[in-house]
Formats: C-alpha cells, sequence, structure tokens
C-alpha cells in the first residue's frame, strides 16, 4: 500500500487480537468509543506507539513518562496511575499471549463529552484508554531499497499554537504534510521549521551524517524522540559526535548519510532528498549502495541498546 | 458548568435522540467509531454546526460547501453526494421528530484505518459521517450579563502548517486557548495572529464597533464563520460600515462595543477585555449596562435574514 | 543643532513660559516631578502635541480621544473629564496670554510611585498631567532644502510587545531609529514594518506620490497620526487618489514625491531616500527643484482644513 | 498592595531618606527632575537595582558595567567615571547611614531638554543621575507561599525594536504583561519571545528544573540577569547541570520546579504555571509543600555566594 | 525538454538572429560578454520579456518604465534614455527583420568590473545593454493540457532582503524553486510568501477563479506582472470582480478554477495543484475538460488588449 | 576608489593575465562568455576566492570542497572531477608564472541556455568554467585604519529563499546592503538576520571580542567562511575562548574590540560600529589606537595557520 518503512505486513494473527478499552477487553470489531468522545470530535488526546521486545517494552519508563507530561501539557487527568497503567498494558498482551514483535498504540483521550463542544469542562467521564497491540514488523527490503524524502512546504508550527513536543491526536499537520510527499512521489515528508531549518519527518525524526559526524534538529519543533534519544546515547557512549542543532538543506544535500527514526522501525536510511542522492560531496555520481556505514553501525548500537532497555515495570 | 454562551440547559428531551452514524441511526449510548477510525486516532475530519430553524437549517448551502470544500483542502473524499448527505441529515431529524431549537453536529472523518498509522492510504472504508442533532439553546442571562474576554498567549497559526480556515477535528490549538481563558477566569479566549493583531476567540469569531463601524479581522487566520458573514452581510444591505480589516487590540481597547458570533447563538455582546469595559474612550467610568445598541441593531438584523435562510435543500 | 524640521527657532518668548503641572503653574525651571513619578522611572505615561492657531487647537478633539484612548489602552486613569483637560489647556495658554504659533506638549503619566516598581498598583497618587506650550514654527528654509531620510535597520516593532499605535513615553525604540539616522548623515529614519515594508519615519508620518497617486503605510505600525489623517482626509476630498496600503523601498525609490507629515511641521517634502533623488523613474539626472506639485498643493489644501478645524471645546 | 515578591513593608525609615539628584542630597519629597528631562519625557535612560549587603554592594562590579554598556547601547553619556559614580552611590549612603538591608535604584538619563524632542541633539544638560537607596527586605511569608506565574500574550520583542537586554527607563512592555497578569488573578507575568519559546518575567528572570537539570532562556530576550548570572555560576561551581536554552511551555508544565530570580528577592519558588501546579509528571495529586529541593539548595549557594561578593569598589 | 508552456518550438530561424549588446549587432555564437560583467559574476542587473506584436511591442511602456524603476532601486545608472533604449531595440529588430511572434529579452547590468567584487563602485565601464530577440511561440497543446502545479518549499522572500517587486539577474530563488517542482514531477512552482499564503509561480503570476470572482496575491511579493496587471484590468472594463488579496492553500485548492500569467503565453489554465484537480467543491469526480469558462473569457479579453497596446514608442 | 580593505592597488600586472575559460586561457580582453549563460541571465551558478601562497593554494580542500558542496545545493553537476578542477587551477596559474600574493576568483555557472530562461533543463552546455587569477595584497594602511560598520536595513535572508550558506552568482543582497553602507559613510555593511540579531558583514565575517572571549554569530546566516572557521580553529588551538552564537547589536556596542574576516585580507581591524567607537564599557573617552591585542594576537595565529595549510593537491 505505502512505500514506507510503515509498510506492514497484512499478518493473519492481528484479525483476532483483543483490544483494551477503558480496561475491558474487546475483539477488534467491538473495540468503539463514544461518537461523544473528546478524540473523535476534537483529537484532544496523547499517544504513545510502545515496541514489544521479548516480554519486556522497549524504554517503558520514557514512554510512560512522555505520555503523562503530554496529558499535563493539555491539562488533562489520566485518571489512573503510571503503573496501574502499565499493569493494564500488560494485561493486555497476556490476554493476546504476545511476547514479541508487536507494535502497541497507546491512547489516552480527555473522555466522552456531555455535547460536541471544546470546553473540557463539557467532559463528563473519566479520560478514554485505547490499547492495540498488533503483529508489526519493518520490511526488510524497504529499509534495504532506503527511503526516498521530499520537503514539503507543510511546516512544522510554532510553540505557542500548538507545541509541537506533544504528541497529540490532532495530527492534520503531520497528514496533509504525508498527503503532499505522496502527491509528488516520494516516501516520507522532510518539514522546515517556522525559520525555514530542517526540523523533521511526519511521522519520524531526521538526522544526517556530515564529515563523521552525527546532526539532528534542536528538537524544538517536533516530539521528544525516544528512539531520537537512544541514536544520541548511544553515539555519546560510542564516541561518535553528535549534535542537536539547527541547520538547512544546504547540510542535508552535502550530507554523506542521512536516516530517520521512529519507534517502530528504529533506524532506517534514506538515500536521496528531493531528488538528490546523499553522498560525498566530493564523490562524483554517487549510486544508491543500502545503507552507508554510519547507519549500519547506530542500527547495531540501537538494536543493542534497545534489547537490553525492554522492561515490564516503571 | 460554564458561564459561556455554550453552556447549555440540560433538556432531558437529549437524552433519547437517535444518532446517524454511516446511514444508520443508534441511540445516544449505541452511537459510537471504531478505535482505528481516524477521528479518534489522528483528529483527521471536517464538520460543521448546523442550526435547525422552522423545519429548515439556516444558511444550508454555506454549510454544505464549507464542509466539502474542507474535504477537498486535506485531500478526503465525503464519499457522497451534497444532496445524499443533506437527505441524510434530513432523515436523522424526522427519525427524531425535530423541527426547531436544534443545534446539529454533523462530523465527516476519514475512514476507519488497517492500523493506527497516519498515510491517508492506510484507510480502508469510505468516509465515517456522524449526525447528532441535539436540543439546545442559548441562554438569555448569560447574553444579558455580557462576556468577559482575555487575551491569551496561545495563538491562531500560519497556513502552512495547519490552515485556520479549515473546521477540522484536530483542535488542540483552540482547545488549550480555552483552557487558557478558563484558568484566567474569562468565559472565552480571545486569540491573535501570528503577527500580533486580533484573529479570533477560540469557538466564536470576534467583531467590534468603533465610532459607528463594524470591524472584524481579515478573516485569514480563522474559519470562514457563516454567521460572521451574515453579520457583514446585513451590515452591507442595512448601510452600516463594516470592514474586514487588520487591527490590534489598542483598537479594541478604544471600541465602543464588541460581541461574538456563531452558528450556536448568533452574536453575544462582550462587556470587557482584558479586564477593560468597552465603551467610547471619552466616556468616564463605564459601567455596563448590557448589549450597546450596535449590537441589539445587528441581533435583530441577523435573526430576521437566519429565519429568511432556513432551508431543506441546496 | 538638528537639520530636520524639527529645528527650532530659540524663541526668546520661550525663556518666560509658565508651564502647568497637575494644574498648577510653574516657570520654566520650577516646573518639576518627583524623581518616583512613573514617566521618569519607567516611561510610563501617555502625550499629545498640540497646535494652537488663531485661539483655536487644530483638530482638538481627535487629539484629547487619542489621548483617552491611549490612556485606556495601557489601563491608566487620566483622572479628570476630558472637558477639564481641555479647561486646563486653555487656562495655561491664557496665563501665558498665548494665541497663535504655539505647540503645546500634554503629558499624562500614571503618577507617583510608592517605590520605584513597575507594578501600577504601587502608584500612589492619581496621574501626573504635565502641559508645555511653547512658541514654535517650522524654520521656511528648511522646508525649501527637502529631507534627506535614510532606511534604518532600527524596526517599528510588533503590537504585542509595544503597540505601535499608543504614543507613549518609552520613546527608546523611536530615539534608537533617530541616532542611527544622525549617525548616517539623514534627517530622519525611515523604518520598516516586522515584515520589512514601510512603516513609518521616527517623529513624523510618511508619504509617497506614485504616479499621481498618494500612498501611505497601512496605519498598523505607527501612532494614528492626526495630521496623516487630515491628509488622507483632504485627498479624498479633493478627488486625488489615495491608499493606505503594504509598500516596500522599490516602491519608494521610484516615486516621483514623498513627504513627511506631523502635527509641528504639516507636512515637509523629502528630496532623497537612501541616497536615491525621488523622480518619475523615467526622468535622468534628476535635481531637487524645490517641493514636486502634489506636496505643494496638499500642504495648502492642509493648512486651509487645519485653520478650519481649530478648535476651543470638544 | 501586590502579592508578589516585590510586596515590601512600608518601612518608616524610607520617609526620611536622602536621594541624590546629579550629586546633590535631598528629602524624599524635594527629589525632583525636570519636566524636560529625558527620562520623564521619553524614557530616555537607563538604570540598576542594587542590593547593599553588609556595607557592601552585591556584585557591585557587573551592575556599573552593565549600566556603562546599556548607555553605550543607546549612545549616551554617562559624564562621570566608574569610580566617581561608585563614589557618589556610597557618599549618598552614608548621609543615610545605610549599611544592610538597602535596595538601591540607580538611574541615569540623558539630561534635560531644550523643547520636549527625540533626537538626543535637543539635550542641553549632562545626563540625569538619581540614586534612591530604601529599606526593603523581601516577605518571607510570600516566598513561602510560592508564586503563581501566568503565561501572557505581551512578548519580549526582537533585538532591532528594543533590545531586551537593555534595562531602560522604557517599560511599556513589562508594565502591560504585569497589568495583564493581574487581571487574570497571577502574582507575574511569563513572557514569551517573539517565536513563542519562553523568554522571562515581566520583573524577574525565570529557571525550570527538570530531571535534575537547572534550565533557563537563552538570554537573548532580557536583560543579562546579575542574579540569574549568579544562579548559573553557583550550579557550575556545585556540579548541578544547568542550561541557558530554548525551550517552551511544554517543558515548564512538565518541570519538577521552578523559580524566578531578582536583585532584590533573589530567588522565589514558583508554584504554578497557567493554573498547573509544578511536579514530576508522574506525581498524582501534586499539592503545594513549599520550595522544592532544588530551590532550596540554589537559595543557600546564592545567599552565600552573594554575601562574598559584596563590594565598595570596582 | 520541458512540459511548462515555456517549452518552445526549435525555431530553425532563431539560430541566425542578430543579438544587441551594447548597441552592436553580433550573430548568435559570437554575443558575449566579459567575465568581469557585473550580470556574470553578481547576477547585478534587471530585465524585461518583451513581446513583438505586428511590429509594435505589447504594453511597450510599462516595460521600460519598470526596466527604469528597478535600476534606480540598485542605484543602477542604465545610461542611455529612454527613447534610445527604444530605438535601439527596435534597430535590432529591424536588423533581423522581425515583426511578430518574437519574444525579446531585454538585459542591463552594472557593467565591467576592474575585479570580481561586489562594490559598485569596482565598476569601470557604463551599464552593459544586451538584447537577444527570438521567435516563439507558445505550444497550443501544452495549454490544452493545462499545467500541473506543485506548492514547494521554497519561498519568495522579504523585501528587505531581496525585493521580489525587482526582476533581476540573482534568480536563484526562483530557479530552486523550479527545481523542486520538476524533481515532484510537476510544470511549474507554486511558492508561498514568509506568512505562508500563496505568493506567486517561479516564473509566472498565479491566480484563481472562486465563485465567479478572480483573485490573485497582494502582489507583495511577486514582480509587479505587466500581464498580471493587464488582466486585472480587463477584468475591471468587463464588470468581473477582481481582487488583490492575501489567501491561502486552502482557498486555491477550492476554487472552480486556476491559471497562470507571464508576457511569453499571456494565459494559461491549471488542471491541478498539489494533485488536487481544481473544479467548485461541490462537484465530484471532477474531470479535466480544458480551460474552463473564465480562463476562455480572460484570454479573449486579454488577447484583444494585448493587440491594441502594441506600440513602437512610449 | 572604496576605502574597504578590498581596495587594491592598481598592480600592472594584472593587465596582462590569462584567463582560464572552460580550460582555455585567454588574456583579459578575450576572456567571455555568451549572453546566454546561466551565470550572466540568472546569476545561476557557485564561487570561490582562493589565496595563492608560495604555490600552494591556503585551504586548499576546504574550498574545494565547498565550491561542489554549493553545486549539489542547486543541483548542478560541475562537470569534471575535483582533482581535475584543481589541476586546471594550477595549469592556469603557471600559465601566468604566479606564485604568490595572487586571488583566484573561481567560477561554475550551469552553462548556456538554448534560450534565456530559467528551468535547468534549458541548458544546452556543461558547466561554464571560469578562473581570474590576479595580483591583489590588501593594502595595509587601510587595515591600520580600522574599518568603520554601519548596521544596515538590508537583511539576510531565510534559508527557504536563498540560503545564506550558499555562495552563488545572485549576489544582488549583498550589494544593495554594499549600496547602503557607503550612502552612510561606511566601508562596510554589518547586516541582521531575520530574527534581528547579528548575522555577517556584506563582503566578510563579522567578530567581536568580549570580556577575552571571541564571538561570531551562529554561521546560519552566511556562507561557511573558510577564513572564520580557521580563525575558530586558532582559537581553540590557543586557549582562547571562542562560540558561536546568536548576539545582538548590545553585545557589539559593548564589545571591546571587533574584526570581520575575509579569504583576500584574513582579519581587519573594525574600529566602530553605528558610529559608536569600540572599547570595553568602563573606559571613558575611548580613542583608536589601531588593532586591538586580540585582533593581533589572532591574525599573527592565522598568518601561521594560513602558509601552514597552502596545498597544491586535494
Amino acid at each position: 500500500m505505502t512505500n514506507s518503512t510503515h509498510e506492514f505486513t497484512d499478518d493473519a494473527r492481528n484479525r483476532d487480537i483483543l483490544i483494551s478499552v477503558n480496561g475491558e477487553l474487546f475483539p477488534r470489531d467491538k473495540a468503539v468509543v463514544s461518537v461523544f468522545d473528546s478524540g473523535f470530535i476534537l483529537g484532544d488526546g496523547v499517544w504513545e506507539g510502545l515496541r514489544l521486545h521479548a516480554g519486556g517494552i522497549t524504554f517503558l519508563r520514557a514512554h510512560i513518562e512522555r505520555l503523562y507530561e503530554g496529558a499535563r501539557a493539555i491539562d488533562m487527568d489520566i485518571g489512573i496511575d503510571p503503573d496501574d497503567l502499565v499493569a493494564r498494558i500488560f494485561a493486555c498482551l497476556e490476554a493476546n499471549a504476545m511476547t514479541d514483535g508487536v507494535h502497541i498504540r497507546l491512547m489516552v483521550t480527555r473522555g466522552v463529552k456531555a455535547t460536541p463542544y471544546q470546553d473540557p469542562r463539557a467532559t463528563i467521564t473519566p479520560a478514554t484508554i485505547v490499547i492495540i497491540p498488533e503483529y508489526k514488523t519493518p520490511k526488510l527490503e524497504v529499509i534495504e531499497r532506503g527511503m526516498r524524502l521530499i520537503t514539503v512546504h507543510v511546516r512544522r508550527g510554532a510553540p505557542d499554537v500548538q507545541d509541537q513536543k506533544l504528541n497529540s491526536h490532532s495530527k492534520l499537520n503531520c497528514i496533509t504534510a504525508c498527503i503532499q510527499a505522496t502527491k509528488a512521489g516520494a516516501d516520507e515528508a522532510l518539514m522546515l521549521d517556522p525559520l525555514g531549518f530542517v526540523a523533521t519527518c511526519n511521522s519520524t525524526h531526521f538526522f544526517i551524517v556530515r564529515r563523521g559526524e552525527v546532526w539532528t534538529s534542536t528538537g524544538q519543533y517536533c516530539i521528544p524522540g525516544i528512539t531520537r534519544s537512544a541514536v544520541i546515547r548511544v553515539c555519546r557512549d560510542n564516541g561518535i559526535p553528535v549534535f542537536e542543532r539547527q541547520f538547512s538543506l544546504y547540510d542535508v544535500y552535502g550530507a554523506e548519510e542521512a536516516f530517520v527514526t521512529g519507534s517502530f522501525a528504529g533506524l532506517a536510511a534514506v538515500r536521496e532528498v528531493d531528488g538528490r542522492p546523499l553522498s560525498h560531496p566530493l564523490t562524483r555520481h554517487p549510486q544508491w549502495q543500502g545503507p552507508g556505514p554510519m547507519v549500519k553501525r547506530l542500527t547495531a548500537l540501537y538494536q543493542d541498546l534497545a534489547r537490553r532497555e525492554a522492561a515490564r515495570h516503571l
């Protein structure tokens, strides 16, 4: 369907999963929310994408902390304690007998409204908590092929409008960026910040490799990515120079390598941006030969870290 | 619950309404959408608030045209023809035996996803169409009391991020503005545009009256309000000077009157902005004495127009 | 001292003027305010420059209304009624036996502080009202010579910082622009708005004449100039096309004529901007030959209006 | 009067203080400046708030250097040497027999004008130098209570308009922010920068504590605070991670602690911002229990440093 | 080669044209400029694209006036009088025996440098004047096919950087926009202004038709297009509502028709923008059926005007 | 002619130099490009200024890498390998028998067009490569005199318009800044970035020295200067604190020293900015006494590094 790393194998097992809605388990076609739900009417909620590995959830505490921090930013009470929330996730996984290769969507919205109106005081139930676990694995051939990005006119916006650090249910900004990339024949949209510098991709974080250094944006115009943060950490732990900094497309077009990160696929190499193949500027006639040496090294380091950081408790 | 004009009487009749979901009618507690719905997961949809008057819907064609235009902006196919959509609305109203005093929420989202992912190509059903009709009438005493606005730091954003002309399900920007106004003890938030000029309120449009002229913002940072447009039209039809223009809080603080507009309450007078009572600057010790002469005149003219413009067909 | 139109003749009569401070009259060297005054400590006040003509004050009501509107914008109570304030001005003029050729500085600050602190609640007296009337007449030779403007890097700012419509005692923005123009050898600074379009000059308003049309800025980044407004009015009354609009230096450099306006000097012709002499672009080797035909015509029309609009009462 | 830390005890001793105006000493009600003073007419000056401790002035050299640097930024000649200025301050303190618990307002304006006009060349005297020493001590109960901040729409502006690094007499920007906070029932206004990130408070500097780290803004949109700088220094000297960086309200709402700093009160804890109590996001039902551990530790470290850094000479 | 309207027939007659360089005529391969020319080294010049029709040049005076106005904006002396420049153009056309169907590139750069350095004072010759006349006619099939536009991330910039009203030799901004459109498979790039509103296309001006009205941008971020101006004029002369106004992509996606204009091809219809076919929003399943009724009407009106406005003298 | 450091001695040897155009050598007056060249018509190219020292080119690899990186940014194929390009440069130098004291302008444009049109696909030849070597040495007396800078209204722009990191042939932005500085009587223009902070000078990079630290801008709004980079490197290598950071004119006016850098003159001291002499703020009556101690030290360190880094091969 799509040619991005998010392309999923239609794993037959997903037809029969049980989904947790406010603590109760439902089969896929019975997992519903009210049409008065704040999430449906208003995009009023926060969410996490979690990865189950060998029975533990990778970077569990970081995900849960980000969820609660996001809830506070929108002045929403999640209603249950973090430990109880984690317990509820694992209860759902156990009911599905899942232990590995699973991607979990954890969503919390402000609850059901008395009537469709934006004021939080019109909410008449506690927060709605939905947990969807699915078997999903990134396709290897997509990763080998390399992603093609296009810079789109749709921007990441200012923090005084909708803070880009918030991982919310109000996703139209990213969706319209995604649409534009599709129209232009690319796999993913590269998005600029309000000043015209590189911010992030529509559903992943973006890194470049320049003269042996690893650069990503300042982080002011994207969610505080957990895979992003893990990549920075493995760089630091392994003596690879890494910088969160402002940079422009000039720096991207002249990079040796680039890659995107996300909870789902980890790292995925980028082969070209705006039709310009990535390679050192002194290289002539560059040809895509698969992920470069830095992407390969960081992928191995990241996977190792992710394995070590899978947990069942905060 | 809230002291804004959106405060609603808990009309007992609303407990037993029938809600249309994809053309089928459900009682209130059975009206649901999948947890995979694009609206719930991503705020990916557009909506209208319609007002039923004497069997017709006020400004029906303008509402339907705006809905289809919004769908096109986000490259979403509503899936049924405008005439069929109108028929579905009236079918729902008839099933409820409703003819007047009813507010209708018409919502269209991109449909159900194969998996929770933002790419529109991950959608596996046609658009989800939900119609919620409720008995709702603005409380007179709220209107008499006059609204208190506070200018908030939360801004309307740039069109290249999320076009403010789009009336979407991704409403977090307005919700955080609403929260800030509540924290500051006000009824509604006055929001500025990216340049610091007056844009609009969080759930209504904003007008001021200065030296006998009626001013509203340029319209570049708010949805193309249908009540707003009707007020402009009655001004023009009645020789009242009216301007869509850039203006700042300086102009607001020195205005004689101000009011907000919306499909629900029509016009509602504003008594103060940022703690400054509104009256001509040469008036000393101004006291709130109810809606001013221009608000009263425009209210009458608007109600007359709204009555004339209620329709059952495009 | 300065080569702008504000250059003043050291009129010997000004040595013995009486100045009104809070309603009492003092000779020049006894006219003082407390070091705790909000004006001195914080620039917390608003003011007007008025022109006495044949016993009346030109555009009196407009000036007084602007003063009270400015006070409301900063939530300051002037403390006395507009009529009483006007009476106080004329009492001061009469004590000085002044009837013509006089420029009056009318200043209102928030009053004396208990201690030097910015919170208005630290103020312990009513507003301070100072009225300084001086004999001042623009020098004819300066007007004949034509003004030289330079565009400076100091900008007029956004309304959410300090609204440029406010004529306040916090004037450092204009002062630093004035300093820059002086350093560059020009008479007055042309200032841009936050988007880089032409806003206004540091102490006057700016107009250009292009292909027979008169253009000035939108008015969003300057005080609502009363002479500016009068020039627009005489254009409209006499069939001269006039526009308040956004324009850039490209439009200025290609203008046939330009001029500045102010309460003190009325209109003053501009001979060059950024070292480019002003004349129709198809004119080669332009030479300054005094104010152009439009400036002359508007000056006559303005002076006629100003004479007619001098008043002693609101 | 006010509920901020700037609230002062009406110390009876302040009624009889001597104030230095241009080197001469005057009792409180005789300490005046001309109505032609650049400070009064135009807010054209720079100032410092100094703290007398055990006979020395805390961070004396930093304050004097900042004053002279500010004067240079506005191209103003203070007229006397730094050493002479310091001598004048201590002469004033000695005349008042003050040695401790004293707050000193040191103000320098461009001097008296020939006529009220903004051009510095219209100034006819040397700079006006005013020194006001007052007994003032922050109220302990206010500090224990914790401050309530609200983010306001009034912004810190761009450096090309009025450089926020300048501590000037043109304070309307901060005053209007202060007014807005008061209207919203808060103690102090939190102000954003032109990009929507956190800048500073209206009369204090702002810090947050996140995951054991201390963050304050980049410093580009506030005066180069001397207490702010001292806090950074004690962090560095004591191995506490401290960062001057760009951050948004998302980071504030999720902070464990926050505090403001100023020459007057040193550090003061913040209990809530925009109605959101501050505590670690994984804490549920947070209750204010007085200043947190980091604020307490930094307060002690700061006070120790301030004591050591009080001086009588540059 | 390209699929835009600028695609040209390789007219064999163009091989033998004579080109005017500083008044002398040269065959195509001998028409050269020094490597020290300001145009080559720095893009320091202004130009016009003129259309020869029946022996006259369409809108001749407007083109020449714009050229001289542009020269003034960059403080460049063209060196010869407008009448002499026109004579030189016609001398070149006569030497080529051209009377119709010819497109003329008229270029003026600042002249030859002593050494490659940007300061205009390093120029040692008068301006370089080059006139290239070529037989070129827009291909009908391209116009019938309709243009596909894509909105690109490359923006039109602020007037304080490089005024977009200037038609200069420094064209990299437009070239990079053109490259991005090509990479995305479109015919021409739609470019936004610094605020995110629609500015113009990379080499043409852009119009939309909405509810029977014709809209184009404010003109602040594009050259003052002569064909653009002619289209506005024919609208006004024929009672078609036309507006130069701020609008966003929302308005574009919901337009009935769109078209671009330029001196070369006049008007050319747009069939889709960002992959969204243009048609009234209430139209379902829109199909391209050639230029719409408004484009056809305006094309006829424009061609008629252009024919009437071809001249040989200013 | 000019009083900047770029002022050149009219070295008689330059009359007879050979210039390389596409690999062929021509005397000065025969070195030409087609009027259809992309450089001449559109400013479509990139260039380097190289310095020959003792037979090698200073920082050769950095220059060549920047050239190829710039070409990639504008999606232009230089057409020959880096090594071949270097060989071509040295062939030209050898033909001129040059070994030292030579400044080389290396220019690459997109090649000759079929017709004057901006689309890169209209180009019909490989890239045009021009190499101009000239004897040029900065005048000592200019360096001793100290440069006078003025901050101009012309800004460095956003990266989404024309990336300031690109050293292109589209130089009108810098040229108009240069013109403004000349009109104001200064040697070079100091340019701000879009936010109003200090960016760079029109043809050089800008540094200040504050309290013993060396500051330059973040580098986001200027070309990645090679001399700039060398200065940073010698600071780091010699324990001199150096920062690439955001700063404003406030910081400049209060700096002890300032200097500009470029490939031609290395370092040149600045004596004043905006008419304010540079010196420590506590210094009264500062007098220019030649380059300060930091400029002298860095000049020596830089020259030493430059000598060591001259090369003949990549």
